[in-house]
C-alpha cells in the first residue's frame, strides 16, 4: 500500500459543478484514516462526526455558490500545541492529559472560520521539541516520519488529510515534509500569527504541510487573510489562490554545514535536478564563484548551535514551570536543554542573536541576487526506528534565517522520498511560491 | 486618611539586622489592606493564608542570611490579566470568571522564585483595554484611580503592596501611577518576559508599579533576571540593586498632542519642577530651538491614532473568539474595538507600523542628544468617576516609541498627585533610572 496524498484545489471544480461534494471527499479521507491511521498514529484526537457536519455545511455553500474561502472543505489536521476549543490540546506531553484549552488558536479558528473540515489534532513532539511519540512514517512503518509536525506531515502523507497545520523552529515542517514525501511551506517569521500555540520562540513559525504545493499556500493564505501575522508584523499577503509559475533566473546551490553527510543516492539525485534545471535554462550559482553565497554559508555553518542555544534560553520559561510542576512528566531531552539554559547567559544569549541576526544580513545581501536558494531536507531518507525524528542540519537554515521556505516531493534516497527545499527572500513568500511551482512543473516534465 | 505607600528595599537593612522581619512588614502591609480594601477595592483575589506563609520562608531566609534576591520578601500584587497557577486570572472579564491556569505567566513564576510574597491578583481593566472594573482612587475615593492597571496602582498607593506587575500598551502602568501618585515603571519593548500574559500587543510591555524608584527598578530586575526578556529581545539589563543618581547634563521636554489640554496647576507644577531643575544646572532642550524634539513632536502628534489603531488590528484575534463565544459578556467599548478591526485592512496595518518605525527612529536620533525626555503623565488630576479611566493623551507617546519610561510622584495639580514622566532611550532602562533617581533627589532637596 503506497501513500497516496490527497490534493484538495483540484477538488473544487467537481465541488462548483456538482459532480463532487465535500462531504463525498471527506468521506475518501475517512476510509483512508480506517486503512492508515492504526498503522501510522498520526492523530492524538478525531473527531469524524463533527468533520462530517462541517463537510455537510461546506457542501451546502458550495451548492449556494458562496464557498467561505479558498479551502473552503478541506479536510484539515492541526499539530497538537495549537490550541482547539472543540478538542483537547495536549502537547505532546503527559502535562497536558486531557488539557482543554478555553479559546482556539489564532491559526485554529482561523482554519475553521475559512470553512476547513478539521478532522483531528495531529501528533507533535513532546512541546513540539525532540521526544517522539509514536507516530510512524507511512512510507515505511519502521522509521519515524521526521518532527516535530509529525502526526501533520504523516496524515498528508496518506491522504488522511489533504493540509495539516504545523510550526518549525528548527527543522519541525520542512523535515517531516521531506521524510513523508509531501509538500511543506514555513513562511517568513511572523507570517502567521502564532497566538494560542505554544511555538512561541523568536524563530518559530506556524505552517502548512500539504498534498500539493497549492494546498500548503492555500491553506497558509487563508488562515493569514483572517488573523494576519504576528504581532507587529504585517503578516502573509499575496493571492489567495497559489501564485502562477515563474521561471527563476539564478537559484543559488545552498551547502549547508551537512553537505558532506548528504548520502550518495541523494545527492546523486539532487545533482540530477539541478542538471535538469540547469537545461532549462536556470543559472545554478554555487559559492566556490559566489562570494555572497560564501558568506551566507559561512554565517549559517553553526546555525544549529546557535538556534539550539536561543531556543535552550527562550525555553527557560515555560520549561521551569514545567519541570517543577513534574520533573518525572518531562523527557530527559527536555530535561538536558534546561540543564543546559540553566547554564547559559544574558551575554550568551544576546550575543546568539547577534550571530543570527548576522546571518540573516548575509541573506539578504544574497536574496538580492538570486530568485531562490535550493537544497535538501536531510541528508537521505528517514532513519528507521521511532526514537530519533532525523537531523535537522540541513533544515535549520531556513528557520535561522527566518525566510520562507517550501520544500517539494522531488527527490529520493535509499528508496524513500527525500525533499527539495527552496528558501526564498525575507516576506518573498508569493514570488518563492512563483518559483516552486515552475521548478516542480520543470522537474515533473 | 492619607494614602502611604510602603517602600519595601529599606525594610532589608532591618531583616538582615533582625530588627524586624518579611513576616512583620507583611503584617502592617495586611492592616492596610483591611482599612483600605473595602473602599478602593484593588484586589480581584487575595491569598492572605499563603502570604503570610510565603513571608515566614522569607523571613527564615534573611535569618539564615540567604535571601533569593533583592526582593526576598516583598509584598507584591499581580495585574489579573497575568497567568497565576496558584490564583484565578480572571482578566477583568466575565468570560475568564473563576479562570485558573495551568501555569503562572513568565512574571509571576519569577516572582514567586524570587522570594517575593504575592498577596493577589490586583484588578484590571476588561482584558487590559478600556472598560473598568471598579477600583477606586484612594486619594479621592469618587475618581478613578487610571487603567489598566487599576489594582496595581491602588494597592501599591494605599500601602497594601510594596510593588504590584502591570502591563502598558496604551498607558497602563504610568497613566494610574501618575493619578495614584506612585512610582511606575514601564520597561523597554520586549524587558520582560510576557509569556503567559495576555499582553501580547506588538507594542505592549510588562512593568511595574512600586512605592518607591528603587522598588520599581528591583522588581522589574529580578523578575527579568529570572526569566528574561521577549524571545528575541536580549531582555532587561543593568545592576540588581537600582542604579545610583546620575546629574544629567540634558533634558528635553517633550510636549506631546495633549498639552494644549493641561490643567494650569499641572502646568505649573511642571514649569515649577523644570525651573528648579534648570537651577541645578540641568539644559532642558525645547522644540522650538532643537530640531531632532521638534521631529520627534510631529512624529508622535498622532500616537494615540497610530496606537488604537495597531492594537485593534492585533486584537482581532482573540477578540473574535470572544465574541463568538458570548458577545454578551463584552463591554460595548470592546465591541466598538471590534468593528473597527473588521474594517481594517492589512495594509493599513502595515502603513502604521511604518509610521510607528518612523517615530522611533525620529526617538534615536533625539535620545543621542539628550539624557532623558520629560513630561506630565497626564492632562491633570485622575478624572471624578469610575466609568473612564483617563485620558492617555501623554503616556501613548512612550508606548508606541517602545522606550523605557518611569513615572514620579512629584506632581500635583487640583490638589491631587501628577506624575512626572521620564523617557529614557530604548534599551537605556538602567540610564534613565540613574536620571530619574537624580531628579527625584532634585525635586525633594
Amino acid at each position: 500500500m503506497t501513500p497516496t496524498p490527497a490534493p484538495f484545489l483540484p477538488q473544487r471544480a467537481g465541488f462548483a459543478s456538482g459532480a463532487t461534494t465535500p462531504r463525498a471527499f471527506l468521506e475518501a479521507c475517512l476510509e483512508r484514516l480506517a486503512a492508515w491511521e492504526p498503522r501510522v498514529g498520526a492523530f492524538t484526537f478525531t473527531a469524524v462526526d463533527s468533520a462530517r457536519a462541517a463537510a455537510d455545511a461546506s457542501t451546502a455553500r458550495w451548492k449556494a455558490g458562496r464557498p467561505l474561502s479558498a479551502i473552503d472543505g478541506m479536510p484539515s489536521g492541526i499539530k497538537d500545541i495549537i490550541d482547539t476549543d472543540d478538542m483537547p490540546t495536549q502537547m505532546g506531553s503527559p502535562l497536558f492529559e486531557g488539557y482543554r484549552p478555553r479559546f482556539s488558536a489564532a491559526s485554529a479558528q482561523a482554519l475553521r472560520d475559512a470553512g476547513a473540515v478539521i478532522l483531528g489534532k495531529t501528533v507533535t513532539t513532546e512541546f513540539a521539541s525532540t521526544q517522539p511519540r509514536g507516530t510512524r512514517n507511512p512510507w515505511s512503518l519502521d522509521r519515524t516520519p521526521g518532527g516535530s509536525s509529525s502526526g501533520s506531515a504523516a496524515a498528508v502523507a496518506a491522504g488522511m488529510v489533504s493540509g495539516a497545520l504545523g510550526t518549525q523552529v528548527v527543522g519541525s515542517i520542512i523535515r517531516p515534509s521531506g521524510f513523508c514525501g509531501v509538500h511543506g511551506y514555513k513562511p517568513s517569521v511572523g507570517g502567521i500569527n502564532r497566538g494560542g500555540s505554544l511555538d512561541y520562540l523568536s524563530q518559530s513559525t506556524t505552517g502548512t504541510i500539504g498534498a500539493s504545493l497549492g494546498d500548503t499556500w492555500a491553506m497558509a493564505r487563508a488562515v493569514a487573510g483572517l488573523v494576519g501575522g504576528d504581532p507587529g508584523c504585517a503578516g502573509l499577503d499575496g493571492p489567495v489562490e497559489p501564485p502562477a509559475a515563474i521561471r527563476p533566473a539564478r537559484l543559488a546551490l545552498l551547502q549547508t554545514a551537512g553537505w558532506p553527510l548528504l548520502h550518495a543516492q541523494g545527492r546523486g539525485a539532487l545533482q540530477g535536478a539541478l542538471a535538469r534545471l540547469r537545461a532549462a535554462g536556470v543559472e545554478i550559482l554555487t559559492s566556490d564563484t559566489t562570494p555572497a553565497l560564501a558568506a551566507l554559508e559561512d554565517a549559517t555553518a553553526e546555525a544549529l548551535a546557535i538556534t539550539m542555544g536561543i531556543n535552550a534560553w527562550e525555553w527557560r520559561w515555560p520549561l521551569a514551570g514545567f519541570v517543577a510542576r513534574d520533573r518525572g512528566g518531562i523527557s530527559p531531552s527536555s530535561l538536558e536543554r534546561f540543564e543546559q539554559q540553566g547554564r547559559m547567559s544574558r551575554a550568551e544569549y544576546a550575543a546568539l542573536l547577534g550571530r543570527r541576526e548576522a546571518a540573516r544580513r548575509a541573506h539578504a545581501a544574497l536574496a538580492a541576487r538570486c530568485d531562490a536558494m535550493v537544497s535538501v531536507t536531510a541528508p537521505g531518507a528517514a532513519p528507521v526506528g521511532l526514537g530519533y525524528t532525523g537531523n535537522p542540519i540541513f533544515v535549520v537554515p531556513g528557520s535561522m534565517l527566518g525566510c520562507p521556505v517550501v520544500t517539494l516531493p522531488a527527490l529520493a534516497s535509499e528508496g524513500l522520498p527525500l525533499g527539495l527545499q527552496l528558501l526564498g527572500a525575507k516576506d518573498g513568500d508569493a514570488a518563492l511560491f512563483g518559483v516552486a511551482a515552475w521548478v516542480e512543473a520543470a522537474l515533473a516534465g
